[in-house]
């Protein structure tokens, strides 16, 4: 089990949310609170949408809490979307190509979970990926195979529709080999300009995901706290678990759900596989 | 292009071989003189067959160079089967699981050359892996997928039969994509009591091979070589290209051959696809 | 605070000791019990007695849980002294010359625990090394700065006389910086023939440190365990923390005390400072 | 030997001068050509001034030219001043803190050459270092002690004078420990605003360096290049060899030499050690 966080809003320095929070996402590298895998260190990644608009990335084999570069990085950038990602591996190898966010066009991707039975289903799920995007899978996760069927499912286009079809064929294929629990997990996806992020799991059980709640709820709830007067209306995270306890600060999102931010008002809707 | 050794005979420290002589191996990482690219600084490989007569594997993506529990292992490992590799990468990612050599059970493979048009080329392949096999391949280069294409086509039982129909397939699905040369390469193949080697190209212009004078002929030919009369009469290597300048002490593997060493004579054949 | 253990005895593949018992070494480096820091994840290393004697070393900055040379190596090498350390660093950089064992000669050096105030203490304690070997010196770590002290001190004369030394005068400049406590520890320094282990502070609140019970005792007790009857019985361990929940396997070694792991009897003395 | 680049002007996407050039400081870490040593693949690192003006470090053990992160970087970063190298280590280990540039507040500092005799000498130049900096020495090389000496002697205050002081004392304990030839170099040292530049051996053969022709020059000169146009009157670099064949682009920085980029006219002067 990972852990990972998606940010919207007005550009801040990326530390700010990585390593300075009292359980920020760099302690949950070595400590997580809401997760069966306490240690996540089996690598890490940072995407965010640079300067020009494209999707950057930074990603490691190291453990993040030890990575001068990541420091160096997160003081650095500032960024309207940006993703992390720390990594416990379940068996794929610990190499850069199969730490998240994975990235296709503008598009970046990142999972907390599994698909159960990966080596028994991994060469039907390869099958089904569009040839011309075959090529493109350079590590060997469930995660990114994820990613290259929601793409061949058309990501690009209708990304709820595509994600819905994604976990439909895992379910399909999983049941097919006998699996009783298919799949498991959270996604957070973005194109630079809106983040969706999903949370299901085959038997209702998918790891713990919460979004921020309003920012204009926030500074009533908590007038002294400075960065929420400094941002803008519009900013909001989505995380694997709160990296503060502030009461009424973190929304759960439900078991088979799914959101997006963007413009205008969030909304949580009912997500089921196709 | 890559470079690489196998060894096979009395057991002797690896680094008499990798580190020691005038254009030894890990030299020839940092200036290879027979290959267009002179620097192979892309992550190396050691495979040996260890006490219980496993085979074992150290690979890293650091340069051969600068590794310093290469060092380490070189002074070492002693054994009577060793391959090493030193990569140039023709474009896949440079990490553990891309380094050679490959193994299987009992089996070694590594590779010099490559699969021509491999991004066109990489899902009809992979579709012919045989499915209880697919998912042990972790890595992306081309390499391990002649390795698990040879494999399916018997490599077990046959080595130059699985090759033949291995370079087959790549020749047939290359052509299909309309590419002119679809595989060059050279092979080194080892169960833990023989070697095979294989020097092939669709063009007919395969990289170096070379393979050593029996030992008995250096004996006379350099009495005061005292390694020559320390190593038994069964000892044997397979090179990219020659680490000592010794007139007489390497035959070049002729274009589209394979040979095997082994008890007895050695021999070299002919190599065609089938 | 790392974690680490020392093997002395009939040579056995490392990785029964480093991955097969319950609380193995490496599983240690994700989760320590008998430590503050429970995640041992910035590096580790192994230090063994080759073929011919000599010291050898793997050193490592990934996490030892998921090096796959490592694996690779536990398999393979089997030695009658080895050492394995895994790390949680104070401060100091994670790269491999920061990594436990440290050598010189034919010693093996390893450390639990701090000099506090290093910032402060380093440079006076670096003018104390003898000018010769300074510049051997080749990590940042208060660890290797002790082994150096040490050697400087006669180490390979008299070990413990050295290491009273040397833990006087990281005592001495200590307190001359205002620091009250300035040294916490547990040693194992191997020379090929022998063990010694230390375990002392300032305050008198080392970290744990545990020898192996008497092989022929540990047979009498539990004489279903096949691995105590093929070991000799000059088989012993010194350990960070205990692997296996044996009642009556391990001896705690008691604070301010030293042992010597040898042919004969061992015997355990109070440790001072000189 | 190394190869450098200093950057000062109109910012720029790094990549720019450190991949696109024909023989770009990447391609240099493959094949210098300026060089006897012709491959830098003992690491690299990158330095810049950021967002807030604080300067921002990048360093990795990898080769430049397989590095994927340094890509993104390079793609991503602009600045008005930045700092790149490739390293061929002289001997001490291939870790990040032996990576250039070093740091030191606002101070960015990098080195092409070596102290000969490093070993004999190194403990008496650290004996030489303000206790009070002594501490934040990070890695084993010639050049960052050579930093820090400089700091010792004043850098902040006068960089000629303080390098004049540095190169001063390591002639002397060089030639006080018999070595003949003590240094060679060549530095750029950035604080932001300002990049000074040095080129000094004992023996007058210091590796070569190149200053960039003024711009408005290098707009008759070659009207047709539309960089030229867009980048500011003050655009200035520093490199260890030129990275584009254009006649007239390059000015050779003469033996015993320093000069410093700023505001207003750019002057090189003659450099003696004090």
């Amino acid at each position: 089990m990972c852990r990972w966080l998606a940010y919207s809003g007005t550009p801040i320095p990326v530390e700010e949310v990585l390593f300075k929070p009292a359980y920020s996402l760099v302690l949950q590298s070595l400590h997580a609170r809401s997760s069966l895998t306490t240690t996540n260190g089996d690598g890490f990644g940072m995407g965010w949408y640079g300067h020009s608009g494209s999707p950057r990335l930074y990603r490691s084999t190291n453990p993040a809490w030890n990575d001068r570069n990541l420091r160096e990085l997160a003081a650095e950038v500032e960024s309207p979307m940006f993703f992390a990602h720390v990594r416990s591996s379940t068996g794929t190898s610990v190499q850069q190509t199969n730490c998240h966010p994975f990235r296709h066009g503008k598009f970046l991707f990142m999972h907390n979970g599994e698909i159960s039975g990966w080596a028994q289903v991994k060469r039907d799920l390869a099958m089904a990926v569009e040839p011309g995007l075959f090529t493109s899978i350079e590590g060997t996760t469930d995660s990114e195979m994820m990613f290259y069927l929601a793409l061949t499912f058309g990501l690009e286009k209708d990304v709820p529709e595509a994600i819905a079809r994604m976990v439909g064929l895992v379910e399909k294929v999983g049941k097919a080999h006998g699996i009783e629990r298919p799949i498991c997990m959270t996604l957070a996806i973005g194109d630079g300009t809106r983040i969706w992020f999903f949370r299901y799991a085959s038997d209702g059980k998918a790891p713990t995901l919460y979004f921020s709640t309003d920012i204009r709820e926030l500074r009533k709830l908590y007038p002294d706290i400075p960065r929420f007067r400094t941002v803008g209306d519009d900013t909001r995270m989505v995380v694997s678990e709160p990296f503060v306890d502030l009461p009424g600060a973190w929304q759960e999102v439900p078991q088979s759900s799914w959101g997006v931010i963007q413009e205008g008002e969030d909304r949580v809707h009912g997500f089921a596989a196709v």
